[in-house]
């Protein structure tokens, strides 16, 4: 008998351990994969679940219905490589180094001739989730540098399927096209092998193996299906372009969008990938371990009219420090995990994906630096909000604003230079306020503008000192005291942004050898930037 | 065998008799209700469901879900009595009478002063339907004529609880305060026993019973349960005021909006009491007998700045032709006969209400004149558009603009008086279009202003005919054709709106004695109604 027991003792004690070995082991198996869909120039009003008329991204929509909507989310900086840059940091531009300091308040991104690009210094998101055991991949636009040292998979990914830059159009003589990079090496350039047609706003890839949009799409779900069978955690950065101008989409999506344009049709080629995306986790049973965020770069570049997106209901668009340049979409899917059909009016930026994701891993934050991130997970899981969170919206070096709660305070404000104006570029298409949306920076520190921007998310009517002096002082006080501890604290990164050189740009890149394709390097030219917006 | 046979031919007889009887008494029994929801100067920018970042509008965004979004959907007129006399009536207020034309392209409406109202040759929809077997209730503003033979139980209500017009604040002794009737009297007039505190924006109803908002919910929901348990079909008409200008909430939603406004506590209000009424025709398995509708009058009142709601996407707001005045929500909602969660691009105006239900009631629309109506049911239940469907765009007597397909024309266009601009009044605040959204009437009629508004929903971008010859020409082309062959067959009824008089006002409405709020009634004065807008 007790021979039997102490069997039946070291049986439970062996069930404990197994137990415990198998909690540990599905501990470890279970730690999330995640998918941040990034899109280009797409802003809040897009969407269908955002009041877009048209109506017509039903597979992100219904993503939404599963999900939560964060609807107080913002970019770091209101266009592409100091938003991206922020992101992967967790660190604002003024101190991650991706900003320019040639002239105060200017917008500065990573054109082919920039020299700098994200320092080696930061570190990187998908770098610390490498290290904590995650695959890695990168899938379209990168734009935080396309020289040797900035190459992605430096940079913490595994793999990468995409370009260095925007796909913008060269004659191949005085600039050359965008390469096209699997992994270490090009593969071909944009409008050569990889065919983008300005007239038909349609694209092929090289060899018509497939379109460029629909590739980027594969390459998602074959990765999303070969990393998801090995039970090891994955980071899935995916980044289509189509929607950024000149906006193109392949052949089946071609005219069929509402809108009837080219924008359109890239977006709804979008909306039909992602939505591809989500029902192969649910195919693969993956859904339950994935945790999938939507978001975009950074407002709608009003600039490109009737080719462009919208930033409704918010004021202006890409460029600006207001609502339409900063407000950014923030879907976020994870069934069972995430309660369904939510929103959320936790105020978050792109930033805060960092200390998010890492907390969602089980991973530390780095110690040795400051962050502009905070953890998003109990207002995803619990719904719990932050209510000490604070927005800063720098436009290049300029800290422009600052949102803290429901107010919104403007130190500096500026539409669109005289100059710009004059040539048909605009970021405020049809809107007239006096001194607040003006062709000039305004410096307001001495008596800053304030918006409600719960009550008052389009920016209309600004709160006076004189119309409502008690408000005004509290909300003004406040946020004084919190944009002087910033800038107290804030040792600006180097500004990596600041040179530019025709040699550094994509003439011989990695893999051009093998493809015949690399052209004569020009004499080395450092400049100073210009940068007008 | 044979006498079997025969038994068993007469058992089927009698089974398809019984199935023909039980059918015939099931369609009749199953002729829907209706309720229709017509809020009061609601933009189609303050849904949750249409990308409202305060996202508080939950049990009315679940109703989407579960029915359909008709996204270009408008109003008859830019303003509440035309708007609602239109939809009442299946014909534009050109027609219909509910117009002024004492000046070129003016709003017109009916304040107490007025002396007409909806003519009694006009043939209203709960006429109809009550002719059809349907019992009918107004619960709220009624808003076509306060005089004694514009009373609601004259014009096809079997009841009637609410206001005959705005629920603005008078002295008593220049001008008599708005009565609230129940059925044929007045129980009370608002400021006086039925209060609304302008201070706290809170109401009470005569004798603490209840507050106004919370006994209009209470009234439907006690109509909905009475009329319900008969089986016999009903006609709610509900018209909640309180987000009209000066807001009010209930006590228990005051404060309690994200935005923070008199406005947004109302909105959340009426959400509140929609959840009420869907889950109460659940809760009595009405929901598959019930088409429940949500539009409101007109857009956002935008001149009331922050204490206003949102027409976002579109351009400027109520009184004007732009979107932004006439787009609206229309939201329809018939679990198991509407598909749900599906949005519809048919182009539809609230005047095809008026078709749809007699359709859905199996009852002919007359035949003696002219309607602005097609019937919806196509598109509700199997998807199918009427491409054909023409939106009129009057301000008044004036008709400033056409839509047919993607494409709307403005021939006039006008944004507010130079005179109301200067008091602080605008209907399109901080929007600048020269010679379109301008302080004076423009007649574009030798050149008229061309929109996409599938593509430019927002009325940013003019297709001009420089730009876009063929475009231009072929949709400003059938678009003439469209307004000539309109103003052709246009026979416009006798304008209600022309004359104004102190001595019509609500000084002695029926049932004043009782009450003993009987107002001694001023010399008649008649005048020429001034219509600033």
């Amino acid at each position: 008998m007790s021979f039997k027991r102490q069997n039946n003792y070291r049986g439970l004690v062996t069930s404990v351990i197994f137990f415990l070995f198998c909690f540990c082991v599905n501990s470890a198996t279970k730690l999330p994969n995640f998918i941040l869909l990034n899109l280009d120039d797409v802003g809040w009003g897009d969407f269908g679940v955002h009041g877009n008329p048209a109506r017509e991204t039903p597979r992100i929509d219904q993503m939404v219905s599963e999900g939560m909507d964060m609807t107080s989310f913002y970019t770091a900086a209101p266009l592409c490589s100091p938003s991206r840059a922020a992101m992967l940091s967790g660190r604002l531009p003024i101190r991650n180094g991706l900003y320019s300091d040639n002239a105060f308040g200017r917008n500065a991104y990573t054109p082919q001739d920039i020299v700098g690009g994200i320092a080696s210094s930061e570190i990187l998101l998908q770098e610390l989730l490498r290290k904590g055991g995650y695959h890695t991949k990168l899938i379209g636009k990168w734009h935080l540098g396309h020289r040797a040292p900035y190459h992605p998979l430096k940079r913490g990914f595994n793999e990468w399927y995409g370009a260095p830059n925007v796909h913008f159009q060269y004659d191949g003589t005085t600039a050359p096209n965008i390469p096209v990079y699997k992994d270490q090496n090009m593969i071909g350039r944009f409008y050569e092998g990889i065919a983008i047609n300005l007239t038909t706003n349609t694209t092929n890839l090289i060899a018509g193996i497939s379109e460029y949009t629909q590739h980027l799409g594969e390459e998602a779900l074959e990765y999303i299906s070969r990393r998801g069978r090995t039970g090891k955690p994955f980071f899935l950065y995916w980044n289509p372009d189509s929607t950024h101008a000149p906006s193109y989409a392949s052949a089946r999506f071609r005219g069929r969008s509402q809108r009837g344009t080219a924008y359109g049709d890239a977006l709804i080629e979008v909306d039909d990938i992602v939505g591809k995306m989500l029902d192969l986790l649910v195919n693969h049973k993956l859904e339950n371990d994935t945790l999938v965020v939507l978001t975009s770069d950074n407002g709608a570049a009003l600039v490109s009219k009737r080719e462009a997106g919208t930033n409704a209901p918010f004021l202006c668009g890409k460029q600006t420090t207001f609502e339409g340049g900063f407000r950014t979409p923030a879907f976020f899917w994870w069934p069972n995990k995430i309660p369904a059909g939510n929103a959320s009016s936790q105020v978050g930026t792109q930033m805060d994906l960092f200390a998010t994701f890492l907390d969602l891993a089980g991973l530390p934050m780095p110690r040795d630096r400051v962050y502009d991130s905070i953890s998003l997970k109990p207002a995803l899981m619990n719904g719990d909000l932050d209510l000490e969170k604070v927005v800063f919206f720098y436009r290049g070096n300029g800290l422009f604003a600052v949102r803290k709660g429901r107010f919104k305070m403007h130190l500096w404000t500026w539409r669109t230079p005289q100059e710009e104006l004059k040539r048909g570029i605009d970021y405020c298409p049809n809107i007239h306020m006096d001194g607040i949306v003006s062709a000039t920076q305004v410096n307001h520190t001495a008596e800053p503008i304030l918006f409600d921007v719960d009550n008052d998310p389009e920016e209309r009517y600004p709160i006076r000192p004189g119309n409502s002096p008690t408000i005004y002082e509290t909300a003004v006080g406040y946020l004084k005291k919190v944009v002087e501890k910033h800038q107290q604290d804030l040792v600006p990164g180097k500004p990596a942004l600041n040179y530019c050189d025709p040699a550094v740009e994509n003439w011989a890149p990695p893999g051009c050898e093998d493809l015949d394709d690399c052209l004569p390097i020009p004499a080395s030219k450092v400049v100073i930037c210009d940068w007008p917006h």
